[in-house]
This record gives structure tokens, C-alpha cells and sequence, in this order.
């Protein structure tokens, strides 16, 4: 099971018993130093292939000053829109073992368990028209375009409404529909979606509130639904009430390919090479990876619980780390988890 | 004094020592009622000719169902527009009295003292084109563009300078260039003004890590200088550090005509007539309107140590009230604060 954690690889599910057969692909500044490119046409063709993406960190120093077409960014946002993945499911789940590491009183954070799901392949990302061009005043400008369809906004709100059923029945769309046109259509079509699934509370919230509640009284939320930059930033705010980014996975589903599954980390190029990263968002990715791209809901658990062991017993990486319990490396902790599973 | 901290109230400074001439004109909801316009061409007028505008919460369950052209934010936004407030400042300020009354640790916000300096009548809030209209596919989208021009960048940044020159000398600029051209042009513009401040020391940052930033170490912040929808979000996160957005004033100038000053907070329809609002945000926007609008700076101390006065004496209004505190009503909160003065 251990080089399911190894990182940018692709996998191709074959039986439930669990042999992964595993094809590496470079992707981001490995794919840069290999090819030029940060994502090689032969990558995003092993990946159609696979069943499901495994991805890791895909940025560092090294690749920063590269002009804009050329950043490791650049492979990832190929890589979800080549695989249509819109979906990007981002769990901020608050483990009792951690309630203390985050900077958020322990009573605020105990027992959160929030679904984000973030659009992934539109919005102001994607959207056209975009670049650099002169006014009428003859002055530089630099533009985006903020865009949604509606087809775009009612696949995204399925997916949600159906993850809330499976959760506590409550739905949260954010946006900002008090001032942008795109957001007063993706409210329409969210509340529309909503009359199929009456058995799930929908609520709307603005963007700018949202950032607030996530922090104020983050447990009044179950499942976000939101377009890709509103879900960008609202995902990285509640992935502080768990204390830690090295804890927190991600998946992201396409209706019919597969999916990426990776970590909401960075690459953290300021501690490569010193064994002291926490793997578990890993981990945890590779878990939604089994439950989420390959329909090996027992595996997932299995993962998910040997996470649970291992903290359970007192290991902590570096970033967790606190008074009477036990530091580990990064290999340190996968050592720990095989012998929890 | 006390008349200053009405709301929806437009001043005439006449003299240092403090007579203000108040004209009183609709905005918002209230101008809906009495006029059918959220923005009425003769308050808009009012506020020209005024030296500054203080400004009350606009909105309200009663006009929540008004279609968007009527809706009260319209009124806010044309505001703005027609004054052209293009430098937002949001203070985010921890008082000791209420460090423990925020949901982040006492450690964390204790000391924390953050300026947000928001750009308020560009970006995607005003950008062209926008609308509804029918893709290639014949579906319907809406679209918002997110743009700015190399003086409207140049303008804020210098804003937020000069600010950073008068605070701890260190300025943070938040986009999204990893993704967006509309943000590459705001660093290389920030940039390139930064060679003008050498004293300043200019860091950048994506607004999805600054989400993160202000939650996990907010005290890592001096003055942070941002777009107007990243600017709402990220001030209303950073409202949080202080416990209460009943606390949080905010001051919208432009390089001539009249301010705009007015609490962060929205008009708490829920609580409405109830006399239980805490009235500090507002009475520390008119300290900001005396300090940034009307050079008054000496008003605008004594406005903010009568605040501390009062929260040094023990007064709490229901959001801030713990348990040992006295608590007061809105009224009663103004009392005291006269008392204080
Ligand atoms: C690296 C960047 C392009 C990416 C994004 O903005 O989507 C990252 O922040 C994320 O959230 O996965
Ligand atoms: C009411 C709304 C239009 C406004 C904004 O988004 O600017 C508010 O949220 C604010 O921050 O002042």
C-alpha cells in the first residue's frame, strides 16, 4: 500500500483486494526541468488513462520568476481542465486529537465538519475574455472575466445537494449576488436545482459573510457550494480552523474521467528534503481517492482510520507537534501508519 | 457632540473647535421608501457639496426582494462611484478590553493592529462588460469583469504607501497573479510604485494564503493593500480578529472631494429598534471622518479615548458583554461615552 502515498503518480484500480498499478508522470517544475512544459501532452494522456489522479505539490522557488504561461500553476489548471474535473471536494474536518493545534479557540473548532465544494473548471479562472490590453484613456489595463452558464452552475449544485444528502442535509451557496450579475445567475440556478432535493436545507450567503461565519461560528456550517475563486480563498480560511494544512485532502470528480486527488498544501520548497512534511493530507487524498475515483469505500476507512491510530497513539510531525507528544518525520509517520493498518 | 454619531448624515466642518452642520439625506432603504431610488440625484448632490459624508448601513428585509437595479447596495455602490472613493481603509484593530472576545485565541489577536486598505470604486465591482447574455451554446451565463487600469492601481498603491510610511513601514499587497492578469498587472504596478518608498517594505501575497494568514498569524500584518472584492472579503475575515464588527469603522476617501465614513458592519435588520446595537463602530467612523476627512485630528483622539474610556470602565453592549461587565444599550452606550468625553 505505502507507494499509494508517493506523490504526481497516476493509478489504475484493479481488484478490490487492492493491487494499484501505478504510472509516474511528471507535472508543475519536475515537468518544467524534464520538458519545458508544465504539463507534457504525454502526461495528460497517462492521466485520461488512468482511473484516478494522484497529485502532489506541483510549485517552488525555482520555477517563481518564469513568466506566467510557463509556472508549475499552469500544469495544474491544464490538468483539471483537460480532465473536465469540476467538482473539488475540500473537507475541512476538525480531529478532536488537533483541536488545539488550530489558532481558533477549541470551543469554536470542536467537532467541524464542513464540505467545501468549489467549482473548478470556470469562473474567473477560465473565464474569456482575459489579458492585457489599453483603454480608451490609452492607459495598461489587465482583465478577467468572471463567467458561469448555467448547465456550468447546475452539474455543480448536484454534486453538492446530493454530498449534503449524504451529510447532514444542509447547503450553503456563497456568492455574491448583491453586486455581480454572474452570481445573482448562479443563485437562480442553485435555488432552481434545489426544488429536486427537498430534503436538503438550502441557505445563500455572501461571499464577504462567509469568510466571516467560517470563522466566527464555523459549526453552523455542513456543505458549502461555490464558484472557483470564492472557493479558493473560503477553503484555505477553514482549512485553519483544523489547525494544520498538512492535515487536509482534497478530491476532484469529473461526471465521467478521473478524478485528481491531492493535498491543499503547497509543495513547501522551504523544508524540502528534511523529512519533516506531514504526509497525512496525502494520505487522506489517497483516501478520497478510493472512496471518491475508485469506489474502494473500505480501503478509504482503512487509511482514514490507520490516520486516526496513529494520532490516537501521540505521533505528531513538526507542525503538529506539541508538549508530550511524539515527534515524527515524514517517513517516521508512514512508518507508524503501516503498522496502524 | 452627540448628534455627530446619527446616522445617514452628511457634515459641514465650519471650526477646529468643533461645530459640525448637519444635512440629513436618504440613502438606501430609506430613500426606497421615500423616494423609489436607493440613491436620490439630491443626496447624491447633498454629499458633493458636503465636506464629509457619514454614512449608516443600507439595508434591510424589507427591500431584500427589490430587483437588483433597486436594491439598497445600489445605492452604497453609486455612492461611491459618484464620489469617487477609490481608497478604502479598514482598520482591524484588537483593543485589549476584547481580546478574549474574539472566536481566534487571546494569544493570536492580542496586538494585532491590521489596516486593510481596499480599492473601492474599481475592479470587478464596476468593471465592463457585464450582464446576462447567451453563450455559442445557446445557454445563458452571467459575466462580471475583473479589471483595472495602471493609474487606478498606481493611486491606491500610493495610497497605501503613504499609510504603511505612518504605521510599522510594511506593506502587503494580496492578488491572485498566479491565475489572473488583472492581478499580474497589480504586482508589476505595486512594484514599480515601491521603488518610490524605499522605507516601506513590500511583501506579495495570494489572497487565498492570506485568508489563511490573517487567521493563523494575524499579527504577521501591518497594511495590506488590495483589489475591492478581495478587499471585502479579507476585511470582513480580519473583522473577526476583533471579536465584534460592532467595533469596526471605516473610512472611504478620494483625492479631493468628501469622504465616506461609515461602520463595517450592515444595519442588523434582526435587531432593529431594539436599542440593543453596539453604537462604536459608528462613533469611530466619525473619529475617522474628523482624522482623514475633516483634519481634525484632535477630535479624532478624544472621539477614540472616550471609546476606550468606556471600555475601560467596564461598559459592554450585548455583543461584547461578558460576564462581570456592565451592560448598557446603544443609548446608554452613547451616555456613557459623553461622559467619557
Ligand atoms: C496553485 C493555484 C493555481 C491553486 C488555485 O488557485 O486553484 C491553489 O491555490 C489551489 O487552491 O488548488
Ligand atoms: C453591501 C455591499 C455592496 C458592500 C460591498 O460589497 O462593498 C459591503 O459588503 C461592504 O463591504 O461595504
Amino acid at each position: 500500500m505505502q507507494q499509494a502515498f508517493r506523490c504526481s503518480q497516476s493509478v489504475t484500480r484493479e481488484r478490490e483486494d487492492v493491487n494499484f498499478q501505478f504510472t509516474e508522470a511528471p507535472i508543475g517544475g519536475a515537468a518544467i526541468d524534464a520538458t519545458g512544459s508544465p504539463l507534457p501532452e504525454e502526461t495528460l494522456q497517462i492521466c485520461r488513462q488512468s482511473d484516478a489522479v494522484l497529485l502532489a505539490a506541483i510549485g517552488g522557488f525555482k520555477w517563481d520568476q518564469l513568466p506566467p504561461e510557463q509556472r508549475p500553476e499552469r500544469g495544474l489548471l491544464g490538468l483539471r481542465a483537460g480532465l473536465g474535473t469540476f467538482a473539488n471536494l475540500r473537507p475541512a474536518v476538525v480531529l478532536p486529537h488537533l483541536a488545539d493545534a488550530s489558532s481558533l479557540k477549541r470551543e469554536v473548532v470542536e467537532g467541524v465538519d464542513i464540505m467545501i465544494v468549489r467549482e473548478l473548471v470556470g469562473g474567473i479562472y477560465f473565464g474569456q475574455p482575459r489579458g492585457f490590453t489599453t483603454n480608451q484613456q490609452g492607459d495598461r489595463v489587465g482583465f478577467n472575466t468572471m463567467i458561469y452558464s448555467e448547465p456550468e452552475v447546475e452539474r455543480i449544485a448536484h454534486v453538492a445537494f446530493q454530498l449534503a444528502q449524504k451529510r447532514q442535509g444542509r447547503l450553503c451557496s456563497v456568492e455574491k449576488s448583491n453586486v455581480l450579475e454572474v452570481s445573482m445567475l448562479w443563485k437562480e440556478v442553485v435555488t432552481r436545482v434545489g426544488e429536486q432535493y427537498p430534503d436538503v436545507e438550502l441557505t445563500h450567503m455572501y461571499v464577504d459573510n462567509a469568510a466571516m461565519q467560517i470563522i466566527r461560528n464555523p459549526k453552523s456550517f455542513d456543505t458549502i457550494v461555490t464558484g472557483n475563486i470564492f472557493g479558493d480563498i473560503l477553503s484555505d480560511a477553514a482549512s485553519m480552523l483544523t489547525g494544520s494544512l498538512g492535515m487536509l485532502p482534497s478530491a476532484s470528480t469529473s461526471d465521467d474521467g478521473p478524478g485528481i486527488f491531492e493535498p491543499v498544501h503547497g509543495s513547501a520548497p522551504d523544508i524540502a528534503g528534511q523529512d519533516i512534511a506531514n504526509p497525512l493530507a496525502m494520505v487522506l487524498s489517497a483516501a478520497m481517492m478510493c472512496r471518491y475515483g475508485l469506489n474502494l469505500p473500505k480501503v478509504a476507512e482503512h487509511l482514514e482510520r490507520a490516520v486516526s491510530a496513529a494520532l490516537d497513539a501521540g505521533y505528531r510531525t513538526a507542525d503538529l507537534h506539541t508538549p508530550g507528544m511524539k515527534k515524527v518525520g515524514c517517513s517516521g509517520m508512514g512508518e507508524v501508519l503501516t503498522r496502524c493498518m
